[in-house]
């Protein structure tokens, strides 16, 4: 199927102009073949019309627990450890696969319907995670979450093997497994080598939660006598290309291993607040050179999966922090949530930028809305008023997954129904 | 008109439950006048249907300058300075009273598309506001914003005074106008003094930006030897009620005075994150038993007029600051926008909850979106996770504004074209 995006501004997000106002984009086979003026000789099926829209790459949500969607508003408000331990550690026991299978999909919808066309997921049943991925269009890596656990840490690395030969590359190469050891404090370093050792046998990437909290790298330092990063660094697990979620309690020796070893943190703005971890110190980090991506995190600890609102948060929050209203201008922020995400998914060479020769995952923005009225910058206007609501078009793979805000290729009221359904089991079980 | 309200989820903001389950609303000639089971002796005109809806309080954005959507995304990641002088106020010169009436029209659509139903609106030519407050069937606070000028001062305050005889009252009680001093650092003792006595001729209140930034607050030591709360307090302004905007940088003395004088702060997070201007101590606020307020703050310094967007802020900001998961709960921060909020604009015998005999200025939110699926807790669905775009209908005294989201009172598509064009004017100026 060939589409042409007519009379559209474009937000390329790649090393050249900022943006380019009125043009055309071409996409075949899924990939972008041409942008810029109209070209006869290709042949197109589907003609959309870019008239007060923008079209920028398809955000990228790099850390997220997509089944906790389920877990949304149950519990907010409380002590991070009353949280963890009273109420979603309890509850999640009595997860089933089923139901994180119908909390994902919930999870994508929401996703694809606020402009997000890739994701990184950790969480504990990923086989229909995978499913989901396959049916809804849209691109992802899927992670196992591994906490060592006596007698069960070999099955749960056997799962990832499992999952990694069941839907690495699958989709169309929508599909990607990494191995996710949880972190440093639910991980030995022996079962952290093993998690290592297996993403090397399967030449893949790392997720795992870095420095999340003020505690957490205390303890470390008690234990290790270093910093989490420091002390996974030491152990080799940069040795792989690595997605480091959170990283909020850094210093400026994490920094330097982070820029030596190309590991990608992925800051949770919402999340980080809502859960009181703190501030990442995410200027730094990007002013370092370090591509820092952005993320949701889970919908129990944010309470939603709206990328707009982050990179809104993480370009204002940044400014506060440091005192300096030049922080984290709206660019950066933009770049967190497409190109970087792309670099932490090790997706670069093909998303993450709209530029000829890259797939085609991008999102269409109705700027014809009151609050985006009148319009002096469009980079500003992304970063500081458009809203997840405001996607008008989704396109993964140069597929259209949504359009006019109706999405294509899920049953939405099936599926809010299904999420009822098990959550009233859940809370009864 | 009677409107009958049947089988919905209220969240009154009164001090009695915190969510009535399907219940029904009854309004008449404005007013809320029953709540409960069905009473078919209540004549009824109009039926809406609440299922799958949330009632809740209109909010209340506490703190803004309408006609400054004309400047939306016109100048954003600059230092403060550059911002004000060589962007803001350069432009703001140029605007004309035309300019500010399209301008301020925008932003009251903007504001019932999100569920605002009143404001406090602080800038320099406000008659225009006054006539888009008639039109379009909201509630206000209109001020004059007043900066000591060299033979402008009389004059400005005199337009204060017009400004009262003309729209003080009007539109069914609808529209107040306050006085303005527009802060310490911009009006001189002598002039705040003659602010206060219109205030009290008028027998109004008076808002005031106070504590905004530390710069401020520095140089209010360095000339008063004092901070800028104890200086207006030691001038007898807060003999009236007043609306301190801002209040960032405070200490336990000034919080104090807030407490004895009944002052009231309104927090604008997401200004004051963007404008690098810091964290309010809004938690230490409330603990005071000081209803702090909430509002967006001009559009070139947000950059839009979202109170939902303010909420989340408000509930996830402060935890974060305080080190603490229990700052600023749900709860709190939907009080902020809306009882807080009409203790600020001295409305709340009328509005700010949903009670029987108080005026009926309410919000209906459409729970049917996969972004509020499951529903575990009303309460933090409103503040963690509801989008602006979620809010379906929207009633002011007990007139609906707002109904599917279409608005029934603006010409959106005018007001837009006219938007467009007055920015185009002004640029060219």
């Amino acid at each position: 199927m060939g589409i042409l995006i007519k009379n559209v501004n474009l937000i390329p997000m790649s090393e050249k102009r900022e943006v380019i106002e009125n043009t055309n984009i071409y996409i075949q086979d899924g990939k972008i073949v041409h942008i810029g003026e109209i070209k006869k000789e290709l042949e197109v099926t589907r003609v959309i019309d870019g008239k007060n829209k923008v079209v920028m790459p398809g955000l990228i949500n790099s850390h997220t627990h997509l089944g906790m969607s389920l877990l949304r508003n149950f519990a907010d408000d409380l002590p991070l450890h009353d949280w963890l331990t009273k109420k979603i550690w309890p509850i999640e026991a009595k997860l089933t696969s089923k139901d994180i299978y119908w909390g994902s999909l919930l999870s994508m919808v929401e996703m694809i319907q606020g402009g997000t066309t890739a994701f990184c997921d950790m969480y504990f049943s990923m086989e229909g995670v995978g499913r989901g991925l396959e049916e809804s269009g849209i691109r992802g890596v899927l992670t196992r979450g591994l906490i060592e656990e006596q007698g069960q840490s070999q099955i749960k690395l056997n799962e990832t093997k499992e999952l990694y030969k069941n839907w690495h590359g699958k989709g169309n190469g929508r599909i990607k497994v990494m191995v996710a050891p949880h972190a440093p404090y639910t991980c030995s370093p022996d079962f952290l080598l093993e998690a290592l050792n297996l993403a090397k046998e399967l030449d893949t990437g790392i997720h795992i939660h870095l420095s999340e909290t003020k505690k957490e790298v205390e303890d470390s330092f008690k234990i290790h006598g270093k910093s989490p990063i420091r002390h996974v660094y030491d152990l080799g697990i940069f040795e792989v290309p690595t997605i480091a979620a959170h990283c909020v309690h850094v210093d400026d020796e994490d920094i330097e291993i982070m820029k030596e070893k190309n590991v990608s943190p992925v800051n949770n703005p919402s999340s980080n607040l809502k859960l009181a971890s703190g501030f990442a110190p995410v200027e730094k980090m990007l002013k370092r050179g370090i591509p820092v991506a952005l993320g949701t995190d889970g919908s129990s600890s944010n309470n939603n999966l709206n990328m707009f609102e982050e990179i809104n948060l993480a370009a204002i929050i940044n400014k506060a922090v440091n005192m300096d209203a030049v922080s984290v201008p709206a660019k950066s922020a933009l770049e967190m949530a497409t190109i970087n995400g792309a670099k932490a998914l090790q997706w670069h060479n093909e998303i993450g930028s709209i530029e000829v020769g890259k797939r085609a995952d991008m999102i269409l923005i109705d700027m014809d809305k009151p609050h985006l009225y009148p319009q002096h910058n469009i980079i500003s206007s992304l970063a500081y008023s458009v809203q997840a609501s405001d996607v008008d078009t989704v396109i993964v793979d140069g597929k259209i997954i949504m359009e006019k805000r109706e999405i294509k290729t899920l049953d939405v009221e099936k599926i809010k129904f299904m999420v009822e359904k098990h959550t009233k089991d859940l809370i009864n079980r």
